[in-house]
């Protein structure tokens, strides 16, 4: 018991620096005129799909940066670098999450004059992440139809702390026994100001509506600036 | 910098400490001859209805007790307990795995008397819970196929501390772009030693062969002895 204990005392501390460290990148960014997205989902859920697909949909408005979290690889990235976009990535070395120091290194490695928003593709995992703030402007989680609709129950405060939920991979519902209404009212209970899109990163579906959302709170984050520095992109 | 230094230190006094927990339980749980197995995937890969799937296979050789891991919920301890299976529920309050000191705890709270084998549901995360040895006989990891080929690449200490890796939702494979192949090649170059059984919770897919494994593993665990325990089941 007093293992616990110790831990947790621990974690708190961790989590007053941390705020500390992401209330003060969130003031850099928004001088700086950068839209920080924090993305979060379980492993394999279609986070870097969904990436790549978002940045299709709106890379005439906005210039794009990623900062790709992983334990170990690089394969995520190096999909990103391929479609010629700017992308650090953060081996986390173990780690299940980023926290906002470790953001800040990542974004210190990419050129903010030149890049309206910021995608962090955070380390795949439903706790961790939720517990820490990166300093973005907005969370968005990733919950994919075949882990089913029971994970509001299971995993709180990941649907508490998100802005948007997107449900992914609605490709495989008719496969599936995931009851969208269920979930719907699991997730509002939770946090009745989250918005909710069902995407499928593979078809395309959906994405009208997210990449909309998306375009209006950056626009709105960014401001009118951000439109002559577009006209003088290289 | 100096924030991630010092998480390391708490971590490695954590992990002795929970190393000599593990030992501890696993003397004790040969003493009393119950197998105990611990079951790890990320959220929705199914390990609920593996486990209630893998109990319905084994119900007539062996007296099964759970353990289920949950951060707030008790969603998945009812299922089970609806079967009339021994279950425990551990709810974490936020933390992201079980450690032994844990698992000694729901051990406690069941009889180990009369159960041969105890499954260990642990909280859905592919990180965090290869990191803590339960004190378990034997680790088990399921990679469902709607996750995606490369998880090996990406989370490789789960793939690395298991004995076994079930490949579930083998009922998907149709819909999507997962090479098995490359999967079992990414995996055996980490953990050559991993026994690999393609599975369907749903369609009972692969199920004998997995339950088979197990039998013969808790079979040379328990040894003779439980058989005169079993002949005696209430």
């Amino acid at each position: 018991m007093s293992d616990a204990v110790r831990l947790i005392e621990v974690k708190e501390e961790i989590h007053a620096d941390n705020e500390r460290v992401a209330q003060g990148l969130r003031s850099q960014l928004a001088q700086k005129k950068t839209f920080l997205l924090n993305l979060m989902s379980s492993p394999g859920a279609g986070k870097t799909r969904t990436i790549l697909k978002t940045i299709d949909a709106l890379r005439d408005r906005f210039r794009f940066g990623v900062l790709e979290a992983d334990i170990d690889s690089t394969v995520d990235a190096e999909l990103v670098a391929a479609r010629g976009i700017s992308v650090v990535q953060l081996r986390t070395g173990g780690f299940c999450h980023l926290d906002a120091s470790m953001v800040a290194k990542g974004l210190a490695a990419l050129d903010l004059d030149v890049l309206d928003v910021v995608v962090i593709e955070n380390v795949g995992n439903l706790v961790c992440p939720a517990e820490f703030d990166t300093g973005a402007a907005r969370n968005v989680m990733i919950l994919s139809v075949p882990e089913g609709d029971d994970k509001p129950l299971k995993y709180p405060l990941m649907f508490t702390v998100s802005d948007v939920l997107l449900v992914n991979k609605m490709d495989y519902l008719g496969l599936s026994d995931f009851d969208l209404k269920a979930m719907r009212e699991r997730v509002l209970r939770l946090n009745p100001r989250i918005q909710i899109f069902e995407i499928s990163a593979k078809t395309g579906q959906g994405f009208d509506q997210w990449a909309a959302w998306l375009s209006r709170e950056a626009s709105s984050f960014i401001g009118p600036v951000s439109g002559i520095l577009r006209d003088i992109r290289p």
